[in-house]
């Protein structure tokens, strides 16, 4: 990637923006290349940065805290919704579920579910990644019950879990190739909000 | 794995149950000790259950349906629901997602997402595994539908996704480390059954 080409200067270099970018791009292309976060190294992302390993101990406290910074880069900003309604905000947050900014994306995300079974360090950092946008959703619900538009007595995490899941499978597998993406948002926003019982009941 | 002790007798030894299982076994202790989808041969799997490739080719017809047999015969049977209610099937089908019957699942059955991702001959191997499953969750649904519990415009592929998507990312990642996944079928059923907005509407 850019920012390679300048950076075989020395370990001393000062910590810089460029510098930071030529080591996350190393880490995702290294994962997408097929490394698995057990095995890939601070040394092998270091030499494919072209910085040395103090530079990036400037920066990260290891590998956990890279690898989250670079895995938070794919998949890009937590969606900030526009607050107007309920059902716009998780229509919002649902299509932003499972999806990514970066090409790499599909060749690294899918390979993570076995890795987060492998260790709880793994799962860990996998938690820190997906926690900051179930933060939100979770907001977004609590507000809907305080404004009396959802149920007092919801489970609000398994409602993200209802709200979330169905998306992640379709995004991660096509678990049903017949299903419409381009629609899903919506009619799972509204199938969780309105239930699928005959006359609303 | 047991059958593979008396199995290494020359290749043109009568088909029988005995190989058979000695065969699927092989298929699944190679999955489970890293050999993925693309890597297995037919030959390793011959060599480990002790039989020759001509034994297992009188039986499949190839590596795809033989390890669509092994998969198969990870999650158990299909789960057959009682038909006394809507919920209470669902219920049913429900708690059977992601949940399979072998300790070896647990090693395999992550590191299928990855592959089903990378070859359209492999989302068909896995298309076929829970097609089955699918077909009997729809049934529930329809007969829902048909006996005017559930609403008459149903979308019943995304409420399939809607219902299965929740528990399989619990099951599959542990999505959210809160979630009790002894009552989360019944949640999620309910959930789903009913909607999150207040007063039922």
């Amino acid at each position: 990637m850019t920012g390679t080409a300048d950076a075989a200067r020395p370990p001393g270099r000062p910590r810089s923006v460029r510098a930071d970018e030529a080591i996350i791009e190393a880490a995702l292309d290294l994962l997408a290349e097929g490394s698995t976060i057990e095995a890939i190294s601070i040394e092998a992302i270091a030499a494919r940065a072209g910085v040395g390993k103090a530079t990036i101990y400037r920066r990260w406290s290891g590998k956990d805290a890279l690898l989250r910074d670079a895995l938070r880069t794919l998949k890009g900003n937590v969606p900030q919704p526009a607050g107007r309604s309920v059902r716009e905000d998780l229509i919002t947050l649902v299509g932003a579920v499972g999806h990514t900014i970066d090409p790499r994306a599909e060749r690294i995300m899918p390979c993570l579910v076995p890795e987060v079974n492998r260790s709880p360090e793994h799962h860990a950092l996998y938690q820190n990644i997906i926690e900051p946008r179930r933060a939100v959703m979770r907001e977004v619900l609590q507000r809907g019950v305080r404004d009396g538009e959802l149920r007092a007595d919801l489970d609000i995490d398994v409602t993200m879990a209802m709200l979330t899941g169905p998306m992640l499978i379709q995004r991660m597998m096509r678990w049903h190739p017949d299903l419409d993406e381009t629609t899903l948002a919506e009619k799972i926003v509204d199938g969780v909000l309105a239930g699928i019982r005959a006359g609303g009941a």
